[in-house]
């Protein structure tokens, strides 16, 4: 029987478990990334491990999120992240070298090899044909003291794309078809692997969008075959050597089969307030625009930037629309200062931001109060913007820059553009803004610097025998980390301060829970299903941790946040049956007993709801690694005491 | 008996008054400028006002302080300005279009106009031969509506330069040898007119610089000839016919006279914590940079950045440096981008921000804890880089470039640099980012938007006869307007909420003020000399206003702060003994008595400090006008009653 490109990779990184769907597996991670938000906690959480020098093929430390430095905060952090990195073998890309996963691909993504990062978004790595998984910061933590990364066998979706996109059309739209297909859940507990033969059409930066995107299915990532056109890419990057063609087996065999016919494409919006809420442009009416913001991990290469200045050229943007550009790398901001485009850009109006995530998490260019924003990102959940009530709409560069000239919602087939770009056949290449570590000899040579706003991590007791607490909290289907731990401007300097941050703990849902959750002194969450979706980032598991709450019980949990739960020492537990969902109510006083024994053994795990004199049957699906992680107070202690 | 060149403009717009020096004189405005940190308190002054459209020659509005959008509060901000200038015939100048003082030079400033600005670096256009003054925002709202703007005639001091700057010595040293010189006190009450062999080498630009840089000294304004070199720049603007040659007479009599050889000079900082402390860079000894930032009214032109690229050309920036760039404005930018000096700046490691006034008013790119930072700027006042504890040095732009590249604070001589700058003849000239107001006849059809953020302004009551309360607050000399109301990213998003910027008043001096003062109902301030200096802000004098104070009682006043707390109805005294400000303490119970006959009779105006038992005799000078607008609580109550 074939293998699938995905099952090829981990065969050649597997270190334990076997390869079926559902058991765990531990896999060796050639490559790390971290970014700035998660990366403090990631590099707190390396140095507590005392291992002096990474582990790894190449772990970089990228500076991308927490650009606007509205004090003190985000420097030091900047400055704490260059030193650790410098003393312990990690690459450092300075703020302004731009977005982590875009100068990945252009620099150091390598086809067959596996990238672990502290971003959620990681799995653009996919696109050059890596297999490319984001983590919480502990895990990537592991992964650079060489330790390896577990994960449970994912079901391998294929996705075949056949036909040709549509002028106007782009890999953003069959993304948002994808999306729409398979919806926010449709995969967990998944990798998609792109094949078929659309993708001689689809370039690396094409890819990188669809892969970028598969962290919105739930999927723990996406990937495409290594092929002429990677092989183009890495020449034009002058990276030829580190080429190697890859894909699946003619005889594959994969859990599930779509097929999309690119040529039927449209373009699309991911409408307000999740990904999935995909609908045709044509199909959605006149809607005034306030704001467009294009860039982020998704769609900030220099094609898609490229794109947007053709568009643009010789037009002023609607005088009732704020535009933004948020270029990927300091590689496409020069290039498109070179060719010309970038004048073009500014001519028409926009404006030129840092190359960074920008706007994306609400960093900044938040829209007006109920505002209409059109955007080239991922994500558009609620208050991610920056403002509580802004309309957020997910659409290509080529919808999003034709937007920005009508002030409406337009569909760009409709309108008498010219679309015309020339990607060069060789990119710019000047690595200066990354740094190189010191030597390994040279190790006590290099202080780490911590500003005041580092605090100390959190870290779990071993596990009681029994847990008996009050539900702080109850919250429904598909909250995001974003609820957990909103991310914006105003919070995200302080992500390496948890006591600090946990006042913001799931404000937009309980402006109440972080006082009463701290008061209560221990508690549960009660939570629907896919809770934990979205970004990698471990705080929203820290800072829950932070607030004593002890365990979670949903109906299912995403992926990277259930793992993040298990590492900080939190139980993650489902609902044997899911319609005991409503059983439960804020307030309620719940007990699980024997955790020593029961956590393991799935018939014995019960909850008893003592306020409604109820026993609900639980189901942990632990490994039995895992177990012992929550046994002891989380992933750290766990490392610690091997 | 001859004019100089001030008296000339000011005899062409006298409306009231005399030109002796000290005695009040109304001036008719020509043209008025807002940004949009002052400019949202000026337009809800101004529609308070009821009149429909704006009687100057030109107005307009520019967007440049709040630009980060950490929320929904600038993007509406913005939105209010957009619809209040649209409806009342006012310029609206967007987003990313530049900083309000090098746009306005670009494409507006006329030699010999008066000009308004609710911007305290307004008299950057006298480096245009403008008589450009800056003032709180309800002096500018006045203005607009047609009334005058009355100041107390100035002394004029004549600053002749001779000679010609060295190679790497710039117009910012010749005006931090200016500060040097007369001190950030020097230019009180005075306005500085500059002459001599020496000004035929220097720019618009660089006569701008030092124009912008007056404030520093106090000055009202701060004025150049129009010459040839005036015509040359206005010809390249496509504005040839705006200009006119002006210049004092050969027997103008000035109150004081300074010559400065600028064969002399060498490159200067204003080093921590006031513009004024002033020293050759070649004896600063060995200082390590943190930060180096570029741009800001005072050097964010073409030919500056032109200077910092040529420097940086094939470089990498030092890696412990981090490099900002605020280009002036779009006009600037898109030049740069065009001559491929932006790909320069890029490629070597430098951050582009956006053309507007970021780290400069502390709009993010804070340092790192306790650092030191380059700026191109003009202020370095304690806290007001975004941090409590940073070291900010003020430097020209060709010392800030060079120590970017050594990391240590460097006199540009002393490298091996080239320097090497192309002026363009024309310059691009593409005002689609300026929007003109709607024709006086569909006023009616502009609806004004207005924000959550947007609070109603607080108005004084009418002077009561006497005033009886504690001292809530002692400060010493030199307070500046950032001491009394904090700028910076988290603060300046709320300056059209009055109720919450309170809280932030006098936060660096001492925190416990504005709860204090909102505590006790009503109360004083005692002062030292030059209290109020800094910016044009007149939520300085609003937010106190807020906070019950009722007379701020000081050794001297800054001008502009002076008239600012006039238009709100607060009393600002002076002590007829400057040694009788060391006899008032904290919690002093301080009695003003007869207010409504001694106000303007300077020999009864007395103060009696009831816990010393002792009284004091203070001054008011206050004209006729100044007692009126005192007596019926502000400006605006005194216009409205007209």
């Amino acid at each position: 029987m074939g293998l699938t490109l995905v099952e090829k990779i981990i065969k050649n990184h597997l270190v334990s478990g076997e390869m079926k769907i559902g058991q765990e597996i531990g896999l060796r991670i050639d490559q790390t990334l971290t970014q700035d938000a998660t990366g403090t906690m990631a590099y707190l959480e390396f140095e507590a491990m005392d291992i002096p020098r990474v582990k790894t093929e190449l772990s970089i430390a990228y500076i991308d999120h927490n650009t606007l430095q509205s004090g003190f905060e985000n420097a030091d952090d900047h400055q704490y992240i260059q030193t650790v990195a410098k003393k312990h073998g990690i690459l450092y890309s300075r703020p302004g070298n731009g977005i982590c996963h875009q100068v990945h691909l252009e620099r150091f993504g390598i086809p067959g090899k596996t990238l672990l990062g502290s971003d959620s978004h990681t799995p653009t790595g996919g696109g050059i044909g890596m297999l490319a998984i984001g983590a919480g910061g502990l895990d990537v933590a592991v992964a650079m003291g060489g330790g390896a990364y577990h994960i449970q066998m994912p079901r391998i979706i294929n996705v075949e794309l056949t036909g040709e996109l549509s002028s106007w059309v782009s890999a953003k739209d069959i993304i948002l078809e994808v999306l729409r297909l398979l919806t926010v859940k449709g995969g967990v507990g998944a990798i998609i692997e792109y094949s078929g033969s659309g993708l001689a059409n689809l370039s690396i930066p094409e890819r990188a969008t669809i892969t970028n995107m598969g962290a919105e299915l739930g999927a723990t990532s996406s990937i495409f075959p290594s092929d002429e056109v990677t092989q183009k890419f890495l020449k034009a990057q002058g990276r030829e050597s580190d080429w190697k063609a890859l894909s699946a087996d003619t005889d594959a065999v994969y859990s599930q089969k779509h097929t999309i016919d690119l040529n039927k494409l449209t373009p699309m919006a991911a409408c307000p307030h999740s990904p999935d809420n995909v609908h045709p442009i044509s199909e959605l009416g006149n809607i005034k625009v306030d704001q467009v913001c294009i860039g982020s991990c998704t769609n900030s290469s220099l094609a898609d930037m490229l794109k947007v200045a053709s568009i643009f050229k010789g037009k002023t943007i609607h005088p009732e629309v704020s535009v933004s550009i948020s270029p990927g790398s300091k590689q496409v901001l020069t290039m498109l200062s070179k060719s010309g485009a970038l004048t073009d850009l500014i001519s028409a109006g926009a404006r030129i931001l840092e190359c960074a995530c920008g706007p994306c998490i609400g960093m900044g260019f938040s829209p007006i109060s109920k505002g209409v924003s059109l955007r080239t990102f991922n994500r558009n959940f609620e208050g991610r913007s920056g403002t509580a009530d802004a309309s957020v709409y997910l659409v290509s560069p080529e919808t999003a820059a034709a937007s920005a000239l009508t002030g409406y919602i337009t569909n760009p087939t409709t309108l008498d553009l010219e679309l015309k770009i020339d990607t060069p056949e060789f990119f710019d290449i000047d690595d200066s803004m990354i740094l190189n570590p010191v030597s390994a000899d040279k190790y006590d040579e290099v202080t780490v610097l911590r500003g005041p706003n580092i605090k100390p991590l959190p870290i779990a007791e071993p596990l009681a025998e029994s847990l008996k607490a009050k539900v702080l909290l109850k919250v429904g289907d598909n909250i995001t980390t974003d609820h957990i731990m909103p991310a914006g401007a105003k919070i995200l300097p302080y992500r390496s301060n948890i006591p600090h941050l946990s006042k913001f703990c799931f404000n937009q849902v309980d402006p109440e829970f972080s006082q009463r959750a701290l008061e209560a002194g221990k508690g549960f969450i009660i939570a629907g299903a896919n809770y934990g979706q979205g970004s990698s980032r471990e705080h929203a598991a820290l800072v829950p941790l932070y607030l004593n709450i002890k365990a979670v019980i949903a109906i299912s949990f995403a992926r990277i946040h259930r793992s993040n739960l298990i590492n900080v020492g939190i139980l993650p537990l489902t609902f044997e049956n899911p319609d005991d969902y409503q059983k439960n109510e804020l307030g309620d006083l719940l007990e699980l007993s024997n955790l020593d024994k029961d956590l393991g053994n799935k018939d014995n795990l019960v909850l008893v709801n003592q306020t409604k004199s109820i026993s609900i049957p639980l189901k942990g699906q632990f490994s039995d690694r895992e177990i012992e992680i929550l046994k002891v107070g989380g992933l750290l202690n766990y490392t610690k005491g091997k």
